[in-house]
């Protein structure tokens, strides 16, 4: 399952944290408060566990998405990071 | 269909007309950057033509998605500006 990660967060520390910590759970920066990655449901909620031991103040959303979401959204202008779209996300299996 | 806009926008004065447009586009604003509206396909097409005059720097991603994505959604702390989930969108129509 994908999962858009957005967050506004005041604290510059907290805000800091809680991009290390998407990244470390394999999520990837799109703009500087948007991530996207995938995890099954579980880990989703693990994660936003995670998350509330550092961030307190602000407001994170973690939002599943079928995968053609991305596929069907609409940009104007290039992600200051990773792009939106996949095929960042396809996995290929070397056999 | 739900859309998420989500943007990532370094002028001020762009930034503040973005989100004045998708406000007068019916988008309710969650966070700083971070707004959920309802629109047929077409109309988010058009909506981002109207944002393509105004906002020259950063992205600008519209992100279509199914109804219950937000109810699935997992949140930590409060949005500051409008709930992301529902009933916000629920229409009644009075007969």
């Amino acid at each position: 399952m994908i999962w858009l990660a957005v967050y506004d967060i005041q604290d510059d520390g907290e805000r800091a944290k809680a991009a290390a910590i998407l990244q470390a759970w394999g999520f990837v920066r799109v703009q500087r408060s948007f991530f996207v990655g995938r995890l099954p449901r579980g880990r989703a909620q693990d994660l936003l566990h995670v998350l509330s031991r550092h961030v307190k103040t602000g407001h994170v959303a973690l939002i599943p998405v079928p995968d053609d979401s991305l596929d069907k959204a609409l940009e104007l202008g290039a992600p200051p990071y990773a792009p939106l779209k996949p095929p960042r996300y396809v996995q290929t299996l070397v056999v």
